[in-house]
């Protein structure tokens, strides 16, 4: 058998670790006294449209069109109601054929790096970053690059970025809003971004790729997140509709490669390829059918907002540091230590879970996802007091 | 970018080829003048189970949970209900933690081939085989080793299969019912492969594991399939709801990992790697809380049975030589000329729309899917002849 998948599967995530003793917890000492603030599940019920979607579709279409295979880069209809609504959306030139639906935003990671990498190539991704990223990117046969990004506001490092970029690179992985940090880019930076890359991409005489990976797209509240096809043509879209329309385990997002990009219908070749060859036949055909009624849709993410605002505000309050989170449902905050798993170690004394930062690439500091109740954060407050507390001592 | 996945990208399949000539015929002269037999699509409707379930899961279940993560390797109590169901079905013991949720028959190979091989690792498959399998097993890095099977009726060699397993296999993968021939092993068969099986592993001082790809399980109309993990303890079943329930496009299936097989432990472990690193997070989950309403479900198969017995008479009536098939719902139809590619270009000239058996791994067949109306069954029977006489001229 193969003994990397083996230890893989044996060594689950540390976030799914910390949910694991987050369930005992519960079970010894009932929900309501434990702030579980470690996994970043949708709250929000998916918007109506949804549900009246799906019951609209198996009450009105046929059975074997509305179940069967679809295209394997998904329905044509349901791939032109996405490109138009980002066009719409973000005055891009998108066509049905820049669309490949995936099973989520794990998906759209893997086929587009399995696309865009050859075997030994690298990847560069921005510290924090989202843990399974190093698995996705094992899995295209590339190396993946760290780049830190700089505190308070984890902005992206021009200087060093554009160190880490060599003959050997195939791309650069960005996540917008982000996760773990709630960082987003601003428009300037994005522009930045652009010119970088494009600089880098003429140096070198070779298209660096910028992978965007977008899963909390709509959950910016202070600005819109650049859409960065409007600053790179050589951007691809990761997508999925798992934050916005609160449907994680549907499995349901899209690859967007713009015909602006290098080499674009190879690309989108080379995505259709990687799909197959891992098995991806298509996207689920009910929910690509559904979210194809819902792409203008969103979830009721103005709770997120609140919660952002009255958690951020009684941390500091109490005298964390933390840094003001502008997107996706994360507030990154600072160990009082200095050691991120010493902090959350000493957190479960009060009940209180958070993921230690040394899983996403750097350390001194842990995440919590604020994708709960109002009440779970209101009553978590003492506790957060107590644990700071005696680090004042 | 990754010319490999490119050219994978831009070489669909010969079965999608030909479906897309199917399209612009059947808008060329109305579709009921083309007789497609290209493509392995179920044409009977979904149980009203299937509907039913979702129904009344968006009406009666909470939207956070209902579409929220499942657990990676699916939801216990779906893993329940399908374990449940084998052990009903087929006497075998089996428990959940045996059952990993996939998105469909081909991510349950890929996940497994994957699991199982190191890079360099052979695989063994029978031919004729579903073209699909070179590619995933080129994913998972290995090695694909041909063998045989016996015409006429495409039973398995057992000689040559012997012949073929070495100190580099780490599987051998069947499909029965097979997938282009309709041909079911037998329970000698089935012992027998056991017993072959058994035998090498024990002269390789390691097992060989047989991996049993189902998604036809249900599709066998002269007697029930065997369940391999009866006969041989190191199998393992990739399975599939797109046959049995008409739901192919909403990719849910699931890989059952005996405790009987050796080290039955680290397979599961490697599978939950396997799929990890290729970004299969769960399996969707509105499919999955739906066939965990059906595991005793089938589409009303009884048509295909049907079609099966009028197409092969009819078929044999005409001076063709087509193997009957025992399951599935594929015919497997000599070429008179005993050359694939010919009979099936000649067969266009009447609007037949066959696949050639090269696509399979053999020559001098064709592959006809009856999963079609009765109607284009009847009405392709002069075109069918017509053709006939032309190779009798």
């Amino acid at each position: 058998m193969n003994r990397k998948m083996t230890a893989l599967g044996k060594s689950p995530s540390k976030i799914r670790e910390i949910f694991e003793y987050s369930r005992g917890r519960k079970a010894a000492i009932g929900a309501e006294n434990v702030f579980d603030f470690s996994l970043g599940n949708p709250s929000i019920p998916a918007p109506e449209s949804v549900n009246a979607a799906i019951g609209k579709l198996i009450s009105t279409t046929d059975s074997v069109s509305l179940h069967g295979y679809t295209s394997a880069q998904g329905d044509l209809t349901v791939r032109t109601a996405v490109a138009d609504s980002l066009t719409a959306r973000f005055g891009v030139p998108a066509s049905p054929d820049d669309i490949y639906m995936t099973c989520g935003a794990a998906a759209s990671l893997t086929v587009t790096l399995k696309a865009i990498c050859e075997p030994g190539d690298e990847v560069v991704v921005l510290a924090p970053f989202f843990p399974e990223y190093s698995v996705f990117i094992e899995n295209a046969g590339a190396k993946k690059v760290v780049v830190n990004t700089a505190p308070p506001d984890f902005t992206v490092d021009f200087e060093a970025l554009g160190a880490a970029i060599n003959k050997n690179t195939a791309a650069v992985l960005i996540n917008f809003p982000n996760n773990p940090t709630g960082a987003v880019i601003n428009k300037d930076e994005a522009k930045r971004l652009g010119e970088l890359l494009r600089e880098k991409s003429d140096a070198l005489s070779k298209p660096i790729y910028l992978i965007s990976d977008e899963p909390y797209r709509e959950l910016s509240y202070e600005a819109p997140a650049p859409f960065m096809p409007c600053f790179y043509e050589n951007t691809i879209v990761d997508y999925s509709f798992s934050k916005s329309l609160s449907v994680p385990g549907e499995r349901i997002g899209y690859i967007f490669v713009p015909s602006s990009a290098a080499d674009s219908r190879d690309i989108y070749a080379a995505v259709c390829g990687a799909g197959r060859s891992m098995g991806y036949v298509c996207a689920p055909s009910l929910m690509q059918h559904t979210v194809k009624n819902c792409v203008f849709d969103t979830s009721d993410i103005s709770a997120y907002n609140a919660n952002r605002v009255l958690f951020y505000n009684a941390l500091c309050d109490l005298g964390y540091t933390v840094t003001k989170p502008k997107g996706a449902f994360y507030l990154f905050l600072k160990s009082p230590s200095g050691d991120s798993g010493e902090f959350c170690e000493r957190a479960k004394k009060y009940e209180i879970l958070m993921v230690p930062s040394d899983s996403f690439g750097i350390t001194g500091y842990a995440r919590i996802a604020y994708c709960v109740t109002k009440e779970t954060i209101e009553d978590s407050i003492p506790a957060f007091k107590a644990l700071m507390e005696e680090y004042k001592k």
